[in-house]
């Protein structure tokens, strides 16, 4: 799938593979300028948009279908009459645009620009719905469950939001820079089609803020639930050592071998183990006023 | 409800299931974006206003009467001599908005605008009163009892407030962009109610924020009081366990099956419980001028 | 004093009842807008300044002499020939305004604004004397005294920043905006005059950020103390506890209804003693050692 | 040193007495505004500058010589034929000025400027090479001695660091505003010298703020390393404590009173002791093993 | 190799010692300004561009080959004319922009700028890399090995990561500056390339940010995996402790010389290492079912 393949009704190209010799003389054809075509080939590019006095070019970061949260760059570039696509190997996103090109019938150009991007950040809906989905899970388990296995989850997913808020925001000035063009290759009709799409992303960008605070919060409360447990773990610990105590010095003091009092008594042992009832009552009852059990 | 209800007086279509076909003959009548259609039809949107060239589209988000902190989107279009609403289900906004513009008789279609959102901020305000309520009860109670519940109630409301916080502030831009508009279907004779409304959206948003450095206060005084508790209970254990150690250690020393003194003595036991009272008596007055208990 | 009352020279009216209907005979003879007597009436609003055709509305935050930190709200309107002042009872800023307004003779309505500025704002550079105060003390005693009572002056001076921030924030937003108007009631030539002000007020704002930030680092010596307190306690208990393992354990052994050595040895308790010696001396080398104590 | 001082060549006037009448009199000549004379004589004010139809007033903060790091104000006004300025008490930077006017033999008044704020800003990359020390001293020693000590040397740089970054970017702030001018006293050729000033103020506020981070990480190190050394003194605790838990269970066990295996075999105590060597053998292999020491 | 170095084509003038002479003598030459000629000599200057009438003067941060992150100063003066650097002693960058411009036969002086500009940033992208791949080392080892050295190496990196982020946005700003530059010695037509280099280090600090809160995140595992040790070092000692204490009990109370039960049982040895057996079991069985091992 090296070969640019013209659209019947649209001057369409679009190169799977960056390296093929295809896109040079797409470049030496429509006068493409040279670090435009590194770009294509230096993978992979901030998302970005640059005018030139004939065409826009736009690196658009579009998610990679393995489920792990990758991107991959998708290259385009827009004159008055060609459209290029620049991908590596295939692409469901640009197999979709085909589809819905089809099916709609699309004549123009710069809606091509728009399907496109339609299509990228409608992927990007579907990620944010699943990593909400995943802060509200770590959010309801924390509390119950806080091991390091819950730590590691909400470190992976920290990273990806901040990876996913970069990448989406980067997104987000380029669809801002095409539709606030005056002039060039993209009609000024598809300026509430472009704002929707910035919409999208607008939302996106601050709804993973929001996810991050959240995630923020159960951090904390990971935090403070280890402290607490210490805590629980330590109040086990003197309470039973602190009811202990003077059952251990009642017992060595009787241990003694001295003249001690109850010696010769027959009930000698009862007195004792009454005793030590009830200094263990009275501790007991001491920490359950405090509340500690 | 589903079909227009034109006001006497006002153009004013109100559409109380957003999929009616009602909407779409309202679109073809006043000529009204298709994406702005889908808008009303794909909800949540996020709080917006869009100028065209014959009318504005506002998506407000209006509190839901439930109890619990939802939002649900109430899209307007705002023409020279339309108003159409669109919402799900019955709304009290709306019919709050119904009984306004009768009683007052509400003569213009952008002061309805206006009343509307009077009526959707004056919700904002009732649940900002109750969210420093809460915040206010946690701030007070978070010392006396740091348990996991007061955790659990302060992630909630800080889950709300950032929710809200979010809302508002999109809220506020809406109405920062009708109130600075020059031209177009909203008169700039309603400028100064635009600010009043503005101006307790502003204040929401600066409210909401104080709330959230409280908040993260009590946050604080949460972790800083369970570590409190850990030093006081690890003073107990310390304190107990250091008074017990040479009674263990006396009573240990003359129960050894060797030749000890004491031994033959007759008051020997009252020897040895005396070291015991005066070791004691030591160790708690050391503990009692370093300011333990 | 509910009775509007014209200052001899100066078409000043003060109305120190919100509720009186003087305000609405006022408010139609001046043509003041309905929402800004509606925000004269509810109280309080925030610090903020409106520009009409003939006049200024302005809301400004007066500190409570009530010794807490509460605010109640002075609304003043400003036109080229009046100059209403509203608030709920009796003003010290308002008496004050008036004997200044005596002393010095005034004779312009600009300049009364000026001077309410002045006397409101100069209270707020005492209580940011008293505020650094607190934050001084906090600092010094901190480390000291870091108990639970600590930690509740910390974040009761703490709220009281946030909330002394908000409001003289605002403050400043309006005197900016009166100094940079280059029309209407205020002269230009009283722009130093209200600069002045203004400057008062950055500072304020700016030394409230600086008491924040060494709030915050109190609080941060707080928990460090709390955290070094608990590793003292500890490090008492490991010493004495290691101390004392050994000792427990001798005695246990020779008290053990075995045949054991030197039972019959007449000075078998000294040699058992001073093997109890030797393991206390050499254990708290070992800690010594370890700069434990 | 009260009297203004003109120099022989330039109309330069020094008041090292604010309160002096002199004051004053210079007031009344050149037409200065009475708030910025009382600006003068009410220290400490923000660095600022302000312009007027004929002279600039700045505040400058001159660091003061006495180590501890304090700053105070020198006033400066600066017409076309005359040049102000106001301090209290001597001033080694008034005195380095006359030095270097001298030397350099001065005859412009815009130039003084110059020097002057180069004379201050000097001072200001002096102490922040100390502070820059100070800082990475602090680094160094953190993990060795977390101790109390350690803490207040932390928050007493903190403290500066917060000070002098304010009054490091309002006098940035200041230069800004003197380089910026078009017009006045200020002659554009001496653009780039005031540039001069402003970018090591911009450098001086750019470090500040790495200062800060580097010392907050500081903090960081000394939280964790107290943390680490309490999970230390636990894990001493913990060690010794189970180890001499089973000695003690078996020397008590063959010290009850009962009918006990082992009581008449003459090796008896042998056997015990062997019991308990192989269990503590056991338990320290079993710590060993997990890397508790 | 101090001696101007009059490239064969290009008026490029290479100085590698600031303090030579003969930087006075291009200085007189071509009118450059005797503040830049004091910035080439005290290094380090922070990065920044000035705009003069015949050139540009820019102080560039070349990366040091030494591996460790430091940084130097070179200092470029670009006229229409002439293309002056200052560097102190050899320098590669240098080298590799001399072997650059003779292999391109680069006939512009602005397309040197470019080249060096290319060079110094290329190096900025290999240490991006660096940092990336330290960053991500941490991250996977912080969880398994939370020792000092891993908090050095944190520290250590952040300390890098705040410097690097320091230099790099400055330079970015130098970037953005030529390339904003309408008219000068800088053609038009390169600034798609200076875009291309701005471009880099947008990326850059983009991508700074990005490690700096994954190691914020790495630094908050190391905090709360020193926490969950101490939770498990407390978790030993309080099980053991708290199947020890009825052992300890039990074994002092057979120890009393008192008139004890099972005293003349044949197996009163064996019913008390039963009782004792029992409560071990129990104690163990309920750590067990609240999940302590």
């Amino acid at each position: 799938m090296s070969a640019p393949q013209p659209c019947p009704q649209l001057a369409w190209f679009d190169i799977a593979d960056p390296a093929s010799p295809d896109l040079d003389e797409l470049a030496r054809r429509f006068h493409l300028h040279e670090l435009q075509i590194e770009d294509c080939r230096h993978r992979p590019q901030r998302a970005k948009t640059e005018e030139h006095e004939s065409y826009i070019f736009c690196v658009l970061k579009k998610l990679q279908p393995d489920g792990r949260m990758s991107f991959d760059d998708v290259d385009v570039f827009l004159g008055r009459d060609f459209f290029i696509t620049v991908h590596a190997g295939p692409s469901t996103a640009i197999d979709r645009l085909k589809r819905r090109a089809e099916e709609g019938n699309v004549q123009r150009l710069d809606r091509l620009l728009y399907l496109l991007l339609d299509i990228v950040v409608d992927e990007y809906i579907l990620l944010l719905d699943e990593l909400a989905e995943d802060t509200s899970d770590i959010e309801s388990e924390v509390l119950e469950r806080p091991d390091p296995a819950m730590l590691r989850r909400i470190f992976a997913l920290k990273r990806n939001l901040i990876e996913f808020r970069r990448i989406s925001s980067a997104m987000r000035e380029v669809v801002n820079a095409l539709m606030r063009r005056e002039q060039g290759p993209v009609g000024d009709d598809l300026d509430p089609y472009f704002r929707d799409v910035y919409d999208h992303l607008v939302r996106t960008v601050d709804l993973i803020e929001t996810y991050r605070d959240l995630l923020t919060g159960s951090l904390d409360i990971y935090l403070s639930a280890v402290a607490n447990r210490t805590n629980e773990v330590m109040k086990v610990l003197t309470v039973w050592g602190t009811v202990a105590l003077p059952l251990v010095i009642i017992t060595g003091f009787f241990g003694m071998n001295l003249h001690l009092p109850w010696l010769d008594v027959p009930h000698g042992a009862w007195y004792a183990t009454g005793l030590m009832a009830i200094s263990t009552l009275y501790i007991l009852l001491h920490f359950k006023r405090k509340g500690w059990f």
